[in-house]
């Protein structure tokens, strides 16, 4: 029998079976300097020891999204080596920062399991856990991918779809221990704006644009031990093109919305996801930002709920009049952030 | 009104005013590594720990030009946005060398101003400083660039030009606390050449090419915080290139000088420097340099004064007949290295 | 006289000399995660300090790779700058394991010399051993490469060629101190397969493939400050291609082979290696291995003897009718690993 990893099928998940995914992490500084060379991400908080210490941190904690990238990275050879697609994301919280020198794993909960009427694919639900050493969890998301069955004739199992938060409540999310905004520096962060200055419903267009390389996505990619052979062979696909990973595109579009955002310091929250269209090397991404809610949540700490949209187009263009996404947006992100309230 | 940083216009410098960059940076082992993955650095002081400490330092400190980069970067959004050109370097001193796990900000001195004739546009000179999470200064060194004016109309200011020295006068080089050659070993520098074996007038050319990728100029700028949209928006040209800063081009060439200069451990400041034509992906970057000066600085301790050439063309062609720059030239770097006597 | 390094020819080795090597190094977090980034790496004790805790070490060490490239790099302005072909490897063992801040430098010496009939070039072989700040010894290994002469009336040097063992013998492999894979947790190693459930003469194909970017390549070259110039300079051969270093591709096939080979943790011995075909950007690289041996080396901890070879094609394929290595093999590598028995 072979020995290599052939990924799973739908018929493979039970509902409610935990899976403990290989190669924990120690992340460091050197993780850090390179998400700081394939993004322009300036958020001060994650850059500076001295600037996270007057936030009351004990250091500039690891970017949140290396947090992500690499408790998901964990998730692929498990859950998306035969995922046709990959669905929507829900509930997902940051629940603890994270230091150079911390070590993370991932468990997925499969929660939920649906064959699809054609019998010959299903939609999975998982709820995924990063644990550092200490076995303390540092952020738990939901993610639901469409996955091959491998034997069409495999019995359907029953039904069950999670009943999952449109978003996460203001009220959960969780505040960093520590962390305050009271002796906070807006010329070292970068601007003026605190959350009291941004209004429901407005548009920010983050103006700079970045042309992405094949080398830059699949360094990226790599570092969080994502091995989804779309990202890496150019011999997959019949079209020679490398699928970037779509965390590659969160992380860029991210680090864009600083200008006009930059004290929008900590992602608190994911509350849903769309990777609407593919992202190839060449794309020039640019994003923008459209503020959905306000909440504080601490004294002096608010939280911004924000749309991120990535695209290789004009600012503020969305859905087409069918209602679906344009060609030109990549991703439609949902997230809340804490900031100087 | 819009969130985004526009950047500052002409009109909008104040003589005499002190900016303080935005957003600090902690630099460690990680930003050490990818220098010495993006440019063929092997000067040993800061290779090896060990070689430094035997040198009378507490360790390898980062490269020298690491600190300039991060420095230079954090200007970038509040000098150079709207800069038409960057003119020039004086009066560059490294007043204290950084080691991993310091954190660096600048703050720039506004000394000159001076409007052009034609109304469009006028030169700004700062002065910017480097400092340490102890407030302890690590770099200074006077810039000036070309910026646009927002609103021709706006009245010039009164013309000041900075009285600048045409070089660093040798008994004003720094000589970091400790630094000793007395146990110097020739053998793992990787060349015999001491500052004595140099003549000044010798010309040397460091022989070995490199041709640049996208990626990787990209990489390195990120890197340095430096936003500059030109570096990375492929679109952001009508001829689909993205310029090359310039920061790169130094760094490069220093690096390739090490097949000659091996010994010439640390830079100790910077005179004068030109960017004298863009470079692009695709160039391959040869360098030469040429012995200005010689001094020493203390005991067992040289300086040189060095002229640093990047080139796409042959070695020791630097200007055409007319006294321009040669279209194959790059970089014209006037700077003082420390090394044994 | 040229200050430059012009490299050794034939005529410039002396049997029995010790080359000591330039530019010791010290390696860190920065150089794990670049390398992370730079191949598909997952071997878990490479990945996770509390992983490797738990199999008796004192954290996760640097990859195996990376000190044998280190070491390598070193040896390149001395042994390779004018090499012709680099013929082979033997005898190579790793003799203890490197940590984050380590200074690695290295030594050479001659042990053999033969002039080729043709008058113009000979064999070098020399022993190459890496030492860490301590002075003890980390990695030793033969190499043997064609030299260039000079001048060709130089006389020949008396012919010797070493005696080399065609494989480490398992007793002489060093397993590190406090090595044991008792309490090996093989979910988190990413399979199940100890050395027990592997046969000697059973073939895996590791299933994956990478396309190899010119940006990547570079940037692990020169982290490891190999200079040969055929691996950065475009204009150095005809066609305008650079090189790829073979070690970049011993890198790549290690970190592929994960796949089936998960828990062959440790690299302890490099038996042989042949650098079968040139590689370049653009080729999309596949591995495949064959168990040639096995052996318990310590209790519950084996040694595996495995080939692994580096192909753009077919799994399986190595050798076409006369015996020579297929076009499409760039890499075929004897080696002894480490796993849970």
């Amino acid at each position: 029998m072979s020995k290599t990893n052939p990924g799973r099928f739908f018929e493979d998940y039970r509902l409610g079976e935990t899976i403990r995914h290989a190669v924990p992490r120690t992340v460091a500084e050197g993780e850090r300097a390179l998400y700081h060379a394939l993004y322009p991400q300036r958020f001060a908080l994650y850059s500076s020891d001295a600037f996270a210490l007057e936030c009351g941190l004990d250091g500039a904690p690891l970017d949140d999204l290396i947090v992500f990238h690499t408790v998901f990275g964990k998730t692929v050879p498990d859950v998306s080596l035969n995922a046709v697609a990959n669905l929507g994301y829900a509930e997902g919280r940051f629940l603890k920062p994270v230091f150079a020198g911390d070590t993370l794993r991932s468990e997925s909960e499969v929660i939920g399991l649906k064959q699809n009427s054609n019998g010959k694919s299903g939609v999975v639900w998982v709820r995924t856990t990063g644990y550092d050493q200490t076995d303390a969890p540092v952020l738990r998301y939901v993610r639901w991918v469409m996955v091959r069955k491998r034997d069409q004739s495999a019995p359907a199992p029953e039904t069950v779809i999670p009943d999952l938060a449109p978003t996460v409540a203001a009220e959960e999310l969780v505040v960093p221990e520590g962390l305050s905004f009271d002796g906070y520096d807006f010329d070292l962060a970068g601007e003026r704006h605190r959350a009291a200055d941004y209004e429901i419903g407005e548009t920010i267009d983050h103006v700079d644009g970045v042309t992405i390389e094949e080398a830059e996505h699949m360094l990226a990619t790599r570092l969080w031990q994502n091995t989804a052979k779309v990202h890496f062979d150019a011999t997959h696909r019949e079209d020679g093109k490398r699928l970037i990973y779509g965390g590659h595109v969160i992380s860029l579009a991210r680090a864009l919305s600083f200008n006009g955002l930059a004290n929008a310091q900590m992602i608190a929250a994911i509350n849903a996801g769309a990777h609407a269209n593919p992202c190839f090397a060449g794309d020039t991404v640019r994003a923008w930002s459209e503020v959905l809610d306000k909440a504080e949540v601490a004294p002096g700490i608010a939280a911004l709920r924000l749309r991120l949209v990535a695209t290789r187009g004009a600012a503020f263009a969305l859905r087409g009049e069918d209602g679906k996404y344009l060609p030109d947006v990549m991703l439609d992100l949902d997230y809340w952030v804490l900031m100087p309230a």
